[in-house]
């Protein structure tokens, strides 16, 4: 692998301002837990969530979405199925769509599902490194759906990952590491906090999917997006006593980096 | 259409007051995204949220309820059939429903599931521009769940529903109408960062249910949530940073303007 | 019954240390509307939330938890039989399960389907005063989610149940009683602003289920959780307006008890 790149300075603003610019519908499948801090992610960073979960219209609508989410934290087989068709009907109108393989590992029911959805080609993986690990083969998972692994950890695997289907992958923790198996991004910063607050890692698989919209090279997109993240979370745990007041004081810094203050930067 | 009208000053005090005193039971047949701000929006404003969804107990539920909720925002077949059998119950008991039909307009399936709440004759219906515009046949809908079109331009297509189905029918947006299709109100103010906020919409449609619950005129009753909502909405602005801080700051103005303040409006 | 007991100073710092030493992994099978609520809470508590609710993994992810949380809020007959799979799965394993009856009473098919869950035995019972009546055959339930009567006259009702089923049985109110059949403790404090934020009693259950992980007392741990609830809610009380600010207030105020403040009470 080659040496660690940073965002260049520009890149990060750029990728805000097409978000706020370009109003990226999001079709998110997503799991029952995380809908709510998923649309309001979007939201604050300019984005249009919808949530569209059955068969009967989720190829419809991810014909009329700029970018599909699905995320396997809840599935059951129905929902399996409608995923299914979205995934596809993404593909064939080549719509960018992030896979977020929650929990990856220690089922085996969740893992052939996981399976399935690899063989459809996605845009970009966003997992934790346990996760990762898992879906290289290489671990039995973690705690639930918190990673036991350190993100630096799953590099290697995540830069397999890529090459063997082609595709970017995130891997999020303390330090976050993004590759399409030539280049890797690190993004640093962010706070533990967000850790405590249920959501704010399966929104970083939305809010990918909004800069894969708008942003041709999904890699850049996808290390913007979680660049936000880590800029937001700084911003809220200085703002917020504890992870209650943390939530709210996250989606204000998204907003005001994406509506306000990233065009200081330049 | 004859003149606008705006709420007479005592209306709105009445009105809340009329909610807090009789604690309506609001039988919530929603969407996956927005089941807690809409549970949270029922219990600051003084109602009392119930979410039953399943067809084993719908109408067994709706028996019981004072007003019942239709959304159709993450529908499936099943979740359907449960809501046609409250509908029903609804109807035979003459209770107040509510329809929110979200994101009507591009989705087939969607848009036939629609018209078949619709000849069971709602109560109101509460939508932004582009649903009511697509439920009157007059668009092709909006950007996935948020309107492109502007309230004012649905007046008409309001007016012709209420008329059709013998309903109120409310459009919200910056400025709010709801119609009879005799009378015309308009509620001004609110504020747009409510629109960052995922489930103040379809919050609406429940408001409007709790209000319909404990007042016979089911126009004035809509006028009048949506006021709370405005009012709300405002100082809720003023009491916030972002989207993030504004949803509890909107949770505690309904609470005070319903508890406390609305008492001094006299 | 005898006397009512109150919390040993030494014993509720102790429960708390022990949740966030263990950390222990609580599966949630919950309503659709508290989903996010109670996974922040077990969070700021110091535990780890997983829901997982689909037949095909209920079984496999019962094993890998800690301790298991049935709610029974927005059943179906789909989800009632992946919870069964995890609830036979806890017994098999001896891992504490907790059930919570929401809305136990008014619906047929709903008492029907608790009293299958009573025949696993669950490990505690906890709902609040028309719940527990209800199951105990002696009244008609409350109205809607709410409870109707005080916590104070279900304390008989509590007992039996406790002897009936051989369980810890919770009684939740504005003075909560825990009680095996033998001992009863009474946790006083709290506020009544807790009712007007959905989810708060909900995820009661949830964090008495990570602390019956951590403690082979079941009846200490309920006990304990609660407090930790009650204390909670007297802090959050203090530094919100309303039931808006009162929520992240009160998770915050979680988290400080739990990883911080809690230790200074020895």
């Amino acid at each position: 692998m080659q040496n660690i790149l940073h965002l260049d300075p520009l890149d990060f603003p750029n990728a805000v301002e097409a978000v706020v610019a370009g109003r990226p519908l999001v079709h998110c499948m997503t799991n029952d837990v995380v809908q709510e801090i998923t649309a309001d992610v979007l939201l604050a960073a300019g984005a249009s969530p919808a949530m569209v979960i059955t068969r009967e219209e989720s190829a419809d609508f991810c014909r009329l979405a700029d970018a599909l989410l699905i995320n396997v934290g809840t599935l059951t087989p129905e929902r399996f199925q409608a995923m299914v068709l979205a995934v596809q009907t993404a593909g064939q109108c080549n719509k960018p769509w992030v896979l977020d393989p929650v929990a990856a590992g220690p089922l085996p029911w969740r893992n052939a599902r996981i399976e399935e959805f690899l063989t459809f080609r996605p845009s970009v993986i966003r997992a934790n490194a346990s996760e990762i690990l898992a879906l290289a083969g290489l671990s039995k998972g973690g705690h639930g759906v918190d990673s036991l692994d350190d993100s630096a950890d799953a590099i290697e695997a995540a830069c397999a990952l890529a090459q063997q289907f082609e595709c970017t992958v995130a891997v999020t923790g303390p330090t976050d590491f993004v590759t399409d198996g030539k280049r890797l991004y690190a993004i640093e910063g962010g706070h533990k906090m967000a850790t405590l607050v249920v959501g704010t890692g399966c929104s970083l698989s939305a809010l990918v999917a909004a800069f894969c919209a708008v942003l041709s090279d999904r890699t850049l997109a996808t290390a913007a997006a979680l660049q936000l993240a880590k800029k937001a979370q700084e911003r809220a745990r200085a703002a917020s006593r504890g992870p209650g007041s943390f939530h709210p004081a996250y989606l204000d810094a998204l907003y005001e980096l994406s509506f306000t203050e990233h065009r200081h930067d330049r």
